[in-house]
């Protein structure tokens, strides 16, 4: 309950609610927003071979790192409106991720795994 | 460092390193799984109303609750492989929200405010 | 050949020709640009209802416009560089649609139909 | 008028007037059903090296028309229904391009440019 992401959360029902914005908070709308964000996050990549993606200079790394608080803020919310635990909705995806990709049989290869995989 | 995103975090690089899955997870090819997920996640409230996106039936509950446990886990796994805490990242991207969208001013609007304002 | 989808596609590899640009336009690069301006597309209707979003002023519906030229402009070219004719492809899931989406059956409803269907 | 995509939209209204979807057929649910199709088809390539994308396997180029296919329906629909000609808005977007990326300040540059440059 106090730990940072509902922290944030709790912020962001504060955020809207002075501005009585919650009418628009529908999660319908804040999953267009999300999605708006992480096209935003995308574009800064689009032009990047993957390796210049993972040295990025301190630019770019200042937009992306902007574009990420962008796109937590609408995934916090939108969870939030949900009623949707975050971390234990990630952990329980993982779990069925543990199960499905044996280490061994899915090693150094994303041509086995089907498109979703690594 | 013993926090809840830290510790999902730990687990997404112990699952990558686990399968040598390192050498996908480059910044770009992860944005790109993100933007997958939020496909999904739109999908899902595509075709609703926005009153009928609040009120959800439990088996499309239950599936934005998976979609959003995939859209956390590629988010948090991007932010870590750039080294951007999300949480401070959202936090600061909010403090300037707060200056930009005076209370009094953009309350019960989302007229009055740019296209990415509530 | 001379119709207008494909002297759009050879406007724009013409485009990217004469500056050297065809090494960025791979497929997986254009599918990211494409995701970018969707993302723009999507911002324009996030707050709106979809009674709104249906009859938009002037000034959006401009931004929608341009917005739908930019996705166009990618959407023509990825498809230009894989080889797939668009339109064919359209006509091609369209037949798949009318087999699994019978008139009778699914008249009215969202509701009967997958997430996908309308 | 009797183009190929005008075709693609008559077939579009008429698919969606016999099952009386137009009513779901809004800009604003339009958009998320594109966003949707766009993250399937971004997915496809998310694994992938920029030259693996340029060079795809059968099944895989089956999987990418399919998923094109979807694109260019909801595009096509969108464009219809906010009264938008796709070609005409994807040229005047070239124009402007023409006139902003001078060909020999870019030549073969993406890091000069802005993000959307390429």
């Amino acid at each position: 309950m106090t730990n940072e992401l509902e922290r944030l959360a709790v912020r962001l029902r504060e955020f809207a609610r002075a501005r009585d914005w919650e009418q628009f908070h529908t999660p319908k709308n804040l999953a267009m927003a999300l999605a708006g964000e992480v096209g935003e996050l995308v574009a800064e990549f689009q032009w990047l071979t993957p390796a210049e993606s993972a040295d990025l200079d301190p630019r770019t790394l200042a937009r992306v790192r902007s574009e990420l608080g962008d796109v937590a803020t609408y995934l916090v919310r939108l969870a939030d409106v949900v009623g949707v635990d975050l971390v234990e909705a990630a952990h329980a995806k993982l779990d069925e991720s543990d199960r499905r990709y044996d280490p061994d049989l899915y090693r150094g290869s994303a041509r086995k795994a089907p498109p979703a995989a690594p």
